[in-house]
């Protein structure tokens, strides 16, 4: 087999066999195929698709190019769940104590990554002393007793994601729906889980613009999870403004167990319940979306998702108190209101610009090598659609730097937009892609 | 400018301007932009193509990319002549010292290249002791003196098309009109000719299989020509058999010493009237067709361009006996006849295919390193279209290995396709696009 034959039969637009998508992940993954030769196949890629077959070939073969965690000494449907990335996404922080508590194993690998704010890792990481520095064993014993761990990414996972990613990024190929959908997809499976609910978002502040390339973002990912044996769901979701009201680490955390003291913002609490209950039905525990819900809101209203928040951290070394007392949480020197100039009503908040101003306060890694403040960010005193009367407060920055704080506010005001009158109808959820 | 942004724009379809090419061309050759850039562009290139701006601005910085030719101390208009390879093709070697002795000023950098046989250099080397290692001095003064002088490459001449034809050559993207024409322009443009006269070959023996695309690739051509101020002329010429009746080094010499004896064939003398013709045209030497036609008869009828030819062999240091006493030429050792299994009549003679034989008996080069043999090859004795009879000569093998026989013959038989009744109309001259 000759690298060159399959570009040329990709550049024509003919199918690629599993044989070759193996050839070609594993040759480039080793170094064999060079780089020059991927992007090409890349460009040939974009320009003619990869058919359901063959994104589910490459995504198999980026899974099978290095480590795989192991989860069958774990009882239970292990059922992850992923968001393509949001301004103000704490989802993760109050839904997986949350399914844990009703008995889904929640069994996480994560990452740190580049963002605008932290990642859930560096979130976490707002319990001093809570660490993911599990050894396996560790980690596979705490799911086993309290049923949720977390642990820093170790191992080879998907190498080729690695590579082909890097790659992409350089050669304008991101951009593709077979490439995007199994590159996360190779992250999940490789990561061992059974079931797999996806929080496709959309909108401003998401990589994917419209809901038509959301959906098609979704179908493409459940089809994977179709083909190689995984039940896969895909929420679509808006993120045409900030989720909830708080973005910035320790302010979102803050928020997630808001929600789990049976206090969360609509949208966020929504959210929460239609991704859980999800995850309930892929694990079968519901039968039901309805009967699902219930269990989520039962185990809010009687403080079980709180307690199993409140183990996890604990047993990963982290200290609670400031669970019951968020001044205990890293705070901010200076809270400075930001109001509203005019009359009106909210008609858009644009999510990735109150993404950018949270990283320039300092919430998120421009680099790798960046430290996170996890005190500072923004936290919205309103939504889009709200009315607002002149010199009502719009929103609170969280800074420690005094000279950062004119910036933030003059960015946040050129980026809530108020008019006259409202009549946009954004839905939260806009589609559940099976 | 990024490069990045360059690929993208051209991955979207967008036109890149002259600045945008420019970077990428001597960025890429500088080694400052990698490869795997350079592989997504040509593939986005490919799928998006360039117009006839961009094209020429391509060609136009590949020419700027290394060393140019200065011919400006050679009197009169240099008119060049290239062919884009057939099997047989042996036109340049009668062709240039007929051209020279009318007053064309013939000055020729060459390669050796790869190929079914050797280029114009190795069939000149036929000629014992003829030499192409010229200085500069000694180049410029024969053309002065006789009108015609042959050099290797020598300096850096367009490196940007060695970079690139080697990266398009590993990554699918060699058959591109846009990338092919300016290939071929930039390094006759480089070459430091005043006008070019293409010789486009369309056919089984040719890379155009077919007069459209043929037309396309010339037509792409003289647009580039038009673009950058020099007049350009692509003759598209029949090569679904070989030209004339030889294949082969010293086989083909003889062939074109016999046209310029008088004796040419039929296919040979009109391709080479065409060429000629039009070579007389781009100077101002002649005011139509016909009187170009006329002159170049006439220079073959009174042995001009013959005289031409031993004025050339000799200036290069090379023994002209052979040209009067074929004999003193490299002789095969076996020359062998193949003849006709059956009666009918000669509907193919697959060009290619005659090619990979003659290269088989060692005529042509497979890698950089081979040596050829000057003396084998093979001349056949009926051409497309003639009614043969059982037992009548197809062709000669002439080789120096008599193992090598067989397998010549049986390749001939397999590729000389004989049939009841002969009705295409296959011209020799499809087209001339000014």
């Amino acid at each position: 087999m000759r690298m060159y034959d399959l570009i040329m039969k990709k550049r024509k637009g003919e199918e690629l066999t599993t044989e070759e998508i193996n050839f070609f992940v594993d040759g480039f993954t080793k170094g064999e195929i060079p780089d020059y030769q991927a992007s090409a196949m890349l460009m040939a890629i974009f320009f003619n698709k990869m058919n359901k077959r063959e994104t589910a070939d490459l995504t198999n073969a980026m899974v099978e190019s290095g480590d795989k965690i192991d989860l069958s000494n774990i009882k239970g449907v292990k059922v992850d769940k992923h968001s393509t990335g949001g301004v103000g996404d704490k989802t993760s922080i109050c839904l997986t104590p949350l399914v844990a508590s009703l008995g889904i194993p929640v069994a996480k690998m994560s990452g740190r990554g580049l963002g605008h704010t932290g990642g859930t890792i560096d979130k976490l990481e707002t319990f001093k002393g809570f660490s993911v520095e599990l050894t396996e064993e560790q980690f596979m014993e705490n799911v086993n007793k309290i049923n949720i761990a977390i642990m820093g990414q170790s191992g080879n996972l998907v190498p080729a994601d690695k590579k082909l990613y890097a790659l992409r990024d350089v050669t304008a190929t991101v951009d593709n729906m077979s490439l995007i959908a199994s590159s996360i997809m190779s992250k999940k499976l490789a990561s061992g889980a059974d079931a797999i609910v996806l929080d496709v978002k959309v909108g401003d502040g998401a990589f994917m613009k419209t809901p038509e390339t959301a959906k098609e973002l979704a179908q493409e990912m459940v089809d994977i999870g179709k083909h190689l044996g995984r039940e896969t769901i895909g929420v679509i979701s808006d993120m045409d403004q900030p989720l909830g009201y708080a973005i910035g680490n320790s302010l979102e955390v803050i928020e997630a167990i808001e929600l789990l003291k049976g206090n969360g913002p609509k949208d966020l609490l929504e959210l929460t319940l239609t991704i859980g209950s999800n995850m309930l039905l892929c694990a079968k525990m519901a039968e039901s979306e309805e009967e699902a819900r219930k269990m989520l809101m039962e185990n809010i209203e009687n403080g079980k998702g709180l307690e199993k928040l409140k183990d996890f951290v604990k047993a990963q070394g982290g200290d609670i108190s400031p669970i019951d007392d968020y001044s205990k949480f890293p705070q901010a020197k200076y809270v400075e209101k930001v109001t509203s100039p005019v009359d009106g009503y909210i008609t858009k908040i644009h999510a990735e610009a109150f993404g950018l101003i949270a990283m320039e306060l300092g919430a998120g890694r421009a680099t790798k090598e960046s430290e996170i403040d996890l005190a500072v960010g923004i936290v919205l005193n309103k939504k889009r659609g709200e009315k607002v009367n002149k010199g009502d407060v719009l929103a609170y920055i969280h800074s420690n730097n005094e000279e950062k704080i004119e910036k933030a506010r003059k960015s946040i005001l050129e980026n809530i937009v108020i008019e006259d009158s409202y009549d946009l109808n954004i839905p939260l959820i806009y589609d559940i892609v099976r």
